[in-house]
């Protein structure tokens, strides 16, 4: 069996990579409803087909309030700076990244983590709590 | 309902990011008293409009002795340098952005962690020994 | 005795580095099934011999659904950033690492973490081993 | 009341910046010997005002023999590398920051950490415990 | 007395820096067989002295088969990348670090930590268990 393991309580370790280009947005949104998921971004990077202008990523999200938010990733300009390191931007699910300006491709990885809801694995034997939530 | 979860204890993360330009300061602090909050800041970019002149980013915030201190959080210029990582700069608020020379536009971009503070999730018969610290 | 102690339960640290040249795949797959291995990527660099292009280094690993996924860990070119800060970056075998742009040689570096297997460290009723160390 | 509250246990954080100009040391070293304290810096960035010439900070502290040593922190120029990440390299006070190269100023900024001292915290009533361990 | 203090348990942080030069190693190897040690190196760095040629540092340790390992660093140009984020990069001893290409002089710095052996810390009243490893 590969991938996520049923069992697992620690966080598990994936690679995640994605190609921004202009007029393609990613979304990061696991279905999962069992697990937590969480992206650590590590690099963001140019590709030789990339053009030396000035490539912006944003990623959208959700603010403390939640509410949509818009931040700005990273500004890479091939004959400037090709590669940045991202220093572990944590990502939480529904995100969305696409290019602001520029036509790409720019290259992000990092690390889909996966584990336990935090809820579930302290408070098993009550289900309904979730639900409760979102009526 | 979306947004903070009351009955968590764990710190939550949510994305942050704001936009610098001359004039503009930029205030960080939550009004919400039952958690604790803090910026992790990740990124600060330029912007394909932004002048190619150096732009010093200013944060100001409280030093041990409780005094208002300014520090420089980052200086960018686009043909020199557009992005640079921040690698875990950790705010506490209350905090103010700005610039400190150069126009701008300047992306800051970052966590915004939210957890129960500390003494309330180990002292929660004890409502009144927030208050007494501030009289 | 040298390398990984048997007994031990806290990761162990050891240096790891590889070379990436053209055609020149690096597998990162440890035989050992006693123990969970990790890399804790941490810089890219050219050599005085690599060539004034762009050397784009992609990681093959698996994504959370057990597939394969390829993502871009760095691009380097020795005029405009001839070192890279991979900032953690963390790799599960098994992994592979190729140029896909550029003729290299381009240089990885970090640390190889070797641990207990966590699942055999919380199933001491199973092997008696632990319980030997005990007594 | 501001700053420091004496019943804390957990690290506080403050803000920290510096600026290091020709022939003008930067101490630090908290009088306070109740608690803890130590640097964990961030960033390093020049100004519009910086001459455009290699700016070479010194930081003198501690081996671990107990004996002064000097460490070059960073060296920054303003057409090259205007902001450099210092990763949260960690200075655990008596420390000297300086100038060895360069007019400045180049600006120092990060974190302030405060904490109760490790041993008070844990053996407030049993002064012998420790010793007790050496027999 | 300074330095490290007998009684301590948790790890402490010295200030470490070293500087290359051609044919001149430097060797991280703390004789102390009571403490483990360990570096955490934060920033590699150039000089007002350095040569605008590529300055390429290889470190030299143990890889987990317990044999002898050359990993490249970092590679530095002055007039391209003056310094760089080593990002923590762990070493345990003993290591040499080395100027591969280059005539320098480049500087090293990042934390010395020390801390109480593993096995010591938790098992005081047994003093040959670790004899008996190496029968």
């Amino acid at each position: 069996m590969n991938g996520i393991e049923e069992e697992s309580m620690a966080p598990q370790t994936f690679l995640y990579g994605c190609v921004l280009e202009s007029g393609k947005e990613v979304l990061f949104n696991p279905e999962d409803d069992e697990f937590e998921h969480q992206l650590d971004l590590r690099m963001a990077c140019v590709d030789p087909s990339t053009a030396d202008e000035l490539h912006m990523v944003e990623v959208e999200g959700q603010d403390s309030e939640g509410q949509k938010i818009k931040a700005v990733l990273v500004s890479l300009k091939p004959s400037t700076l090709p590669s940045v390191c991202l220093g572990g931007f944590t990502i939480t699910p529904p995100a969305v990244f696409r290019l602001k300006t520029g036509a790409g491709p720019i290259h992000i990885s990092g690390q889909h983590l996966v584990m336990m809801d935090a809820d579930q694995s302290f408070e098993v034997d009550d289900d309904d709590e979730e639900e409760e939530e979102e009526e």
